[in-house]
């Protein structure tokens, strides 16, 4: 392989249309699978407007990438000292904070365990694909991460939150067809949301053409993959990470587009992993590498600390 | 370091008390936090006697290690091959299986997405610490997990297999205070559970020291960790990882206990992971390693499908 199919461009410094939003991410839904939304509209944009959760909400509320409306909290909890970040950080950044009685704080929840913390915000921000290509000039270099249709909230949410900790650089979702930020999924991603940069495309066969007029490999990741991760030959480069979906894998114009396709050895007797735990595992390995070749430009951070 | 904490033993071939099952594995629950029954008796043992989902229950007859009671069926669901795997293997045990209208089946369920199967089966089989440690004469070296009081039951199932497609040679589990094998935690680790060999101790502590006897060492996975997973020096040895809770990490007892602490590099901004992605992340890992220095004689067997 001498570059990603259709490769045009150098792999640094295309130029694109500036970091454009996509017109029709907050717009109509025109041809989307019905979602149900809030009050039974359709669904717009990324999602990411109720945030639950102790630590999804601090991250909101310490990231401050988005405007939060309203703090709720559960009567009579057990003191914490992550509930005391929560109203310090709310206080200070003047968001109006209520304390609800249990009953009618559950009834407004949406996840399993809220753990006593809910936010409303204003929805997350969709960068578009050509503003997640075309950010601080490529320092380090792209790595990125697409999903090829996740629909289980909780499967995207602990996704996200591995790609924010592995340090990718951007994320790129279907439009149609999959799982969005809703609660549940903002509840698992425990605040990846907050600082990861995402866009949603219509099609990701597409934006896999687009990326390859960047110089971007597309590597997906596949049962029968030819390359194993841990050897995996273009991590020094450009890179975007493509997962398929829970049980059917990649879809087959998203597999014909991909630039390499790579497995996981398995030592077992299992066929298969956890979609999530499969992201973890590669998304650590693209990192690993990426950080031993010096071809990204991210110093190792602190360490690891297991919370759910 | 030149050997675990109390290494008293050569590495290989220790004698111990044959593969003896611990007396209390399956008998009285003395000491335990409570935790709710199926018809509010104490569990006993591993658990593992409702298993729910497609996948779970069809490796439940494939592997065939434990008695098939009997495997439930709703009614009116579409075709799909792994119903009509289900079906034939169940036959070919002379399983009982029944069909239930889908409100019945849902009255006997205990997951949020049994996939209209489930089966009774015999409880797991409990082989003891020494029934882990004596078994093969270590070929492959044991590679060991250990889960310091992991309470989720998604978690526990999702890091169960994790362990399974990484190829550990067994999982040592806390017998109070932390998750057992539930349905919820059974269907999450989508027949994993068949194929690894456990044992519940009544201490990590103790349990840990038996393992230095053996010259075993235990690597812990701890935010503080002053190795980075990727460098361990330890991983041509006979290994035990051992993961803390989600939230608290690892006890201060096993947390000291431990021959070397290790972190995960995080690149993003948050503090911590996933404990099922980190478990997925250092599995692979140590894996990894063991295949490149030959230390583990386990050949890479086949890919990646991703499923939920």
């Amino acid at each position: 392989m001498s570059g990603p199919k259709g490769r045009r461009g150098p792999p640094r410094g295309g130029r694109g249309h500036g970091p454009g939003r996509n017109p029709r991410s907050r717009g109509g839904q025109r041809g989307t699978t019905p979602i149900r939304g809030r009050s039974g509209e359709p669904p717009k944009g990324l999602g990411g407007d109720q945030v639950e959760g102790r630590h999804a909400v601090r991250e909101l509320l310490l990231a401050g990438n988005r405007r939060t409306r309203e703090v709720i909290l559960a009567a009579e909890m057990d003191p914490a000292p992550i509930l005391d970040d929560i109203i310090d950080l709310a206080d200070e950044a003047r968001v109006s904070m209520r304390e609800l009685p249990r009953s009618k704080f559950d009834s407004m929840t949406k996840t399993d365990a809220p753990q006593g913390v809910l936010a409303l915000a204003a929805p997350l921000r969709d960068h578009g694909l050509e503003g997640l290509l075309h950010s601080d000039a490529w320092d380090p270099d792209p790595f990125l991460l697409m999903l090829d249709g996740i629909t289980d909230p909780g499967n995207l949410g602990a996704i996200l939150r591995s790609a924010e900790c592995a340090g990718v650089t951007g994320v790129i979702l279907p439009k149609h067809r999959a799982a969005r930020v809703s609660p549940t999924a903002a509840k698992a991603a425990a605040g990846a949301i907050e600082h990861l940069r995402m866009a949603s495309v219509s099609g990701l066969p597409k934006a896999m053409g687009r990326l390859a007029d960047l110089g971007i490999w597309s590597v997906g990741l596949d049962v029968g993959g030819d390359q194993m991760i841990h050897n995996l030959k273009v991590v020094d480069q450009p890179l975007a990470l493509v997962m398929g979906a829970e049980g059917s894998g990649l879809s087959r114009l998203v597999r014909e587009r991909c630039d390499a396709l790579a497995h996981i050895p398995l030592r077992g007797v299992l066929g298969s992993m956890n979609v999530s735990a499969a992201a973890a595992v590669a998304l650590f390995e693209v990192a690993r590498h990426r950080a031993s070749v010096g071809g990204a430009r991210v110093e190792p951070e602190v360490g690891f600390e297991p919370t759910t």
